[in-house]
């Protein structure tokens, strides 16, 4: 059976890692796409010790409402329209205003004094060139929403926070730091600062700010390219399996799959997992991709090739290096979770496990751990 | 707003393709992986002139007949247990037995003679290699079976329909053709074949037997690589489409997105459009990738460069050659549907527009046109 389970524990214990990190400062737990995947109704509660949560639509901030989390939301683009923003305000919810538009609509429509939409994220483009105004647009704005009765934190985004030696962090750091300092100094002292993502977190212990925004980092994968998930200590919170169904001998020089893209050097045991791609396994994976074969008597783990062109309903492994005695048929198959990582997953395919775990599908079951 | 919108009526439309490419044959429409992500309860009600519905898990058998289809359901991995295999018997589900454990459960638990279960869809390994008995086991099966009182479909798999002259088309046609013949004069003249999915009833028009198997082509993506969808008078069953939330101009030499991956050679428009790999966008499409913006007042719409990375909830395009007078701001604009066609996105991501459809998440709004 095809079964995504979902770890609460494992998500506490990566934002408590967070918070060991970044000890000084509040946090916006991400749960953004149904948590990164894992399911926002599965996720909040093992956030309870966070600050508040980050979603990127309005209709995600109404299902964690509804859900009663009665904490901070953070509307990470903000409100699209006029009629959005009287939303969050009946909501408390607290927006990004990145664009001028926005700000009209916080001018025009001031929530009252205890709302929590009376606290504005105000987007600073540094260097990430997607949303934001510039320097004098940031200073612009600040002044009018703090006149107008708002309480501000200055954000922004970093581009390339996984790299360290990236040369556009200092520059990203230090026009933030030189803007937050103009408002605090010309504005209000009391104009709060949020720059790090889970990398940040991880690579600018210095710059964390009143708020930090974590992640991936929950979810417990690694957000930077020199250390693994394993040596920051976190967890995975999602285990994604399959079982066997089928076994085959295919015969040195037969193909397997569509395209008959892996051919046989020698007469070789398969196993046909039913588990694909219309599941959330990446399609196109390297030769490296693996699985584990879990013997259920013994639970030891045994590491099988993905071969052949993954499908959308199954995949078919090389199963020849699994001694004989172990029982193959109906055995659980590990697609990722403690081994293959999703980290390792996502390289094998070419991308990032942010994005295998946003995409995995509602067809496998699902459970909580 | 993020917005899925399935079109029936093409699905109506593929489908009487089908019919009109294989007249002789009965339809067994594939609607597993919740429709190839069209969501099977906004697919069945066009499905009503096939024959049957294809499925790979019970779950998604059990869907469709709470659904109310009361016709064929072809479970095309079999059931994965003797459980299953019982529940199948309930449901009145006709399944595939691929292998000798499938094999004991139907000799062991025959339906009432009234069943559909009573029809068995019995595989044939041709030299796709993933499923299946070999020619000696079949032809076994097949005898154990008809004794037993089922009604038989001899079925196999292609693995290069799409590329007509791949020469293991030729062989598998051939075992296919061979050991239905043995069956139908050893065995019983009745016994029926199915040979045929997508790409074999527009490649092989000699050889669709009793039963075709259409997927992908009734979703009006072409399953063949030398013709496209619209040469085949195929029409997509799904426009995805988001809208643009700010603008910017960026400079000359400054990057966009992380990893700084597209660096502006001139100062230039920019447009973010409130979608993302969260959504089932692709994170990784190649410079060749685009959408349209749709320019609401004329109906004009503007192939635009999608530029940067992917990102979870947002991409940038590059909207500098869109005429200065079209509103830019709220515009809806398409990421696949009529242009550009999901087997375009598909090619730029480096896969197949199976893949994107079935990876679609819950997070768009879903709407039926």
């Amino acid at each position: 059976m095809r079964t995504i389970t979902i770890k609460p524990k494992a998500i506490t214990h990566n934002l408590n890692q967070v918070k060991k990190l970044a000890p000084q400062s509040k946090v916006l737990a991400m749960v953004k796409s149904n948590a990164y995947g894992h399911g926002v109704a599965a996720v909040l509660p093992a956030l309870t010790q966070a600050d508040g949560i980050g979603v990127a639509t309005f209709t995600e901030a109404l299902e964690a409402r509804q859900l009663g989390w009665n904490k901070t939301i953070g509307l990470v683009e903000g409100a699209f329209t006029a009629d959005e923003w009287q939303q969050a305000i009946e909501q408390d919810v607290s927006c990004v205003i990145h664009h001028v538009p926005q700000l009209t609509w916080a001018l025009d429509n001031v929530p009252p004094a205890d709302s929590a939409t009376r606290v504005v994220w105000l987007k600073y483009n540094t260097g990430m060139n997607r949303l934001g105004f510039n320097a004098e647009g940031v200073i612009n704005a600040a002044r009018q929403l703090k006149e107008t009765g708002y309480q501000l934190i200055l954000t922004t985004h970093f581009a390339n926070a996984d790299d360290h030696d990236h040369p556009l962090n200092a520059m990203q750091i230090q026009r933030f730091t030189d803007v937050l300092a103009i408002l605090q100094s010309t504005i209000s002292p009391t104009i709060k600062g949020s720059l790090c993502n889970s990398a940040g977190i991880v690579n600018f212990s210095e710059h964390h700010y009143d708020w930090v925004r974590p992640g991936i980092i929950l979810y417990g994968s690694s957000p930077v390219i020199d250390k693994t998930a394993q040596e920051l200590d976190l967890q995975s919170a999602m285990d994604f399996s399959a079982q066997i169904i089928a076994l085959q001998t295919v015969s040195a020089n037969d193909g397997i799959g569509y395209g008959s893209r892996w051919i046989a050097q020698q007469d070789t045991k398969t196993a046909l997992v039913s588990v694909g791609y219309g599941d959330g396994y990446p399609r196109v994976v390297n030769d490296d991709a693996y699985v584990s074969v879990i013997d259920d008597t013994s639970n030891h783990s045994y590491p099988c090739a993905v071969i052949g062109r993954v499908a959308m309903d199954m995949i078919v492994i090389d199963v020849s290096k699994v001694p004989a005695e172990v029982p193959l048929l109906n055995s659980k198959v590990i697609l990722w979770g403690s081994a293959p990582h999703v980290d390792e997953v996502a390289a094998h395919a070419g991308t990032i496990s942010y994005e295998l775990l946003c995409r995995v599908t509602m067809r496998p079951k699902r459970l909580q751990a």
